[in-house]
């Protein structure tokens, strides 16, 4: 069920003519572009990680020619900042009530709780898409919602009452770092 | 000249069965294993990035038949020990007096750098296999080294002098975080 970023290069050269108040821009292309405004204000250096290929064939040209797409074995985005080291996952989710947990591996969910107990800070990013809401869940919520809840998913109103809204703004268009501020 | 990771799923099944005592092992193989050790002792979370790859054809089983290696934009390996930032790039050469610089890009360069500035732990280890030596050399060394010399490689001298020689140990095979103790 994970949404790879086939389009990834040809999303990013389209930087300045794309308007965030269209709808139906990914959430992963938003932070991407938040991740680089970020780094072109020197306030952080936060990167997705590429997807993990398993590379079968390659030919003369040293064109990839058969090659399969991996599990990752951790989050999708990390890096630093004011010192700290930030890693996070972030996930759509058409649901207006839930965000199930099947959207996310288990090894990922066992990851930013690692992180978090290592002194990082890790912390989900999920967006309802159908509610046009996007919300930064941070590890020890998570941490205290599982060892409370044997539940499959985790309701809106966990997101609502322990999380925060990040709303869409302009440079970045998604300021989660305001949010890391708190914790710090 | 970057050398792909062609094989790193079919080396990563075969840990326990390689000894380190043979030559030839790669740098890369020996920093994964070394990283996988630190994961399992709870010690630190260390990962290396996946190749970055173009993705251009996928067929209807969600196998890729077309795709090209990227340049990556920052280094091969980032992630968290006692709460910092770390974040490095290996290299091996074959040269018995110099690093050349050629074997690195520039952008790779400027990160580590700027991850230094930041606060976080930045480094290179570089593997000499023809003297059959391993360093650790730190940011803050390679920028001074910089600003002092317009030279394309860092002679091993200065690898010497500001740097660590990495033993090859067991349980690690290379404890270069000993080195990072040093700075925290």
């Amino acid at each position: 069920m994970i949404n790879y970023p086939f389009n990834i290069q040809n999303l990013d050269e389209n930087n300045k003519t794309i308007s965030y108040k269209n709808r139906g821009l990914s959430l992963e292309k938003m932070i991407n572009d938040s991740n680089k405004f970020y780094v072109f204000i020197n306030k952080a250096l936060i990167y997705k990680k590429p997807t993990p290929i398993h590379i079968v064939k390659t030919n003369k040209q040293n064109t990839i020619t058969e090659a399969f797409f991996e599990r990752p074995s951790t989050t999708d985005y990390n890096g630093i900042y004011k010192g700290k080291y930030i890693d996070f996952e972030t996930k759509e989710t058409k649901s207006k009530t839930a965000f199930s947990l099947k959207n996310i591996q288990e090894n990922q969910i066992e990851h930013i709780l690692k992180v978090d107990e290592m002194g990082g800070i890790s912390f989900i990013i999920v967006y309802f898409t159908s509610l046009n809401k996007i919300f930064i869940y941070f590890a020890k919520d998570l941490r205290d919602f599982l060892s409370k809840n044997q539940r499959n998913s985790i309701p809106i109103e966990e997101f609502i009452k322990n999380g925060k809204e990040i709303k869409i703004t302009i440079s970045p268009v998604l300021n989660y770092l305001t949010f890391v501020d708190d914790l710090i």
